[in-house]
């Protein structure tokens, strides 16, 4: 897919109007794009306060005021009903509808989370020099939920989702250094290596995503994932919920390396 | 006064048998403090909140269960009702009393809310080689509120208050470094040099704590203060809030490297 290089007010502007309904991967180069998951107030302290226990997998970097889908701190202007090309509606847990604008869904009630997403250390892996498998060979990366539980909040507890990468042994090393800068892009691998010590029985078989090619002298590298916050949430099975629909993303005007760390 | 070196069970247990009850600069070096609010249930989601988009000065490191005084996160096995050395209680935004035990206190409806301190980052400074004057001479660092506005959350809202600490130009970049490892201790300067460029009009007159000294070469940094989130709090003048007294802070058992993000 040819790389859109406008800047992510003008690809939102599209997505709003229409023109764009698919994934957003290598739309906005150099931006962060963001997970989506809006609640009712009522859930939102126990939501928030889950993402607060689990920076790992739930790296929050935008929370709206109740009842407003205007993300300021990271697109102001953009409106969450509009400018994501698909979202998923969740009734009571169970998919309901898959649409692409929720505008007739809104309510004053809702509160929208934003969460950093892999895209971002991907960039930085990348930029690092090592290559990744999934990216030069167009498929999704690998991902399993393991038997690291999050910490539970309130209503919201479940284990934790891992992506995972194969990593050259003599770029580990860089790796977590490289993605460690960016813990509000999920940060530094939770772990490195058999993939049994985190409960996964078949590497060969991912959860979701493809399935990884290792080439001689690679070792599998298992970052959390921004899956956990949406399959914890709807577990809870809250009567109410939004989340983008996967792949396809909120594309904010944060620059990626404006979530560096150091 | 004399460093305190046991672990911080062993003092929070001389702490709640009642014979510490001053401040706890000193004791369990090598260890997290923490400040102290807890807020009933229906103020909390708000200054949950406020702490999420405000994380420079609101280093949020525990956020309790409703109801429950244990910070299983930090200090397992401690409680947060008798385990620090002095206690504020707020009614309405004004201080109604201060006590040793908030045992009598307590509520159902309660959550503690624990944050980094600059303990943590003074430590940073000095391992870096950082002479801090006030340190050396046993005094308290200066702060001021500034013209840097917070984001604001529901019934929170205020300006930011900054700690200065003098720095020889030579050393500012290990300064900025060293603090930077720990974002959940304040993080790196959010300011240096010019106090005026962010509305101090008198360094010579701290608005909380004591004036500086400043050596020929030295240069005013100034770092988010853990004071911000209590004067935020106390603004909205919520009808019942729970603090630490200044300098009497809850010893944590992670050790200050624990804090360090990379």
């Amino acid at each position: 897919m040819p790389i859109d290089r406008r800047h992510p007010r003008e690809i939102r502007a599209d997505i709003r109007g229409g023109k764009i309904s698919g994934h957003t991967s290598g739309m906005g180069e150099g931006y962060v794009q963001a997970n989506l998951a809006v609640l009712p107030k009522e859930q939102a302290y126990d939501f928030l306060l889950f993402c607060q226990r689990n920076p790992r997998p739930c790296p929050l970097i935008e929370v709206t005021d109740v009842g407003s889908p205007e993300p300021v701190g990271v697109a102001p202007g953009a409106d969450l009903r509009t400018d994501i090309p698909r979202y998923r509606i969740y009734k009571d847990g169970v998919l309901a509808d898959e649409v692409t604008d929720v505008t007739p869904y809104w309510r004053d009630d809702l509160v929208a989370f934003l969460l950093g997403c892999s895209f971002t250390f991907e960039w930085a892996l990348l930029e690092a020099g090592i290559d990744l498998w999934h990216v030069k060979h167009g498929k999704n990366v690998a991902m399993w939920p393991t038997s690291i539980e999050c910490r539970p909040a309130g209503a919201f507890y479940g284990p934790m989702v891992v992506s995972m990468r194969p990593v050259p042994a003599g770029q580990l090393s860089k790796a977590v250094t490289a993605s460690a800068r960016f813990p509000n892009a999920h940060g530094a691998p939770v772990h490195i290596g058999d993939p049994k010590a985190i409960g996964i029985e078949d590497i060969t078989q991912p959860k979701w995503g493809d399935a990884q090619h290792f080439d001689p002298g690679t070792v599998p590298v298992f970052w959390a994932c921004g899956v956990t916050p949406q399959a914890v949430a709807l577990k809870s099975k809250p009567p109410f919920m939004i989340t983008h629909s996967p792949g396809s993303m909120f594309i904010t005007d944060l620059p990626n390396s404006s979530l560096a760390a150091l």
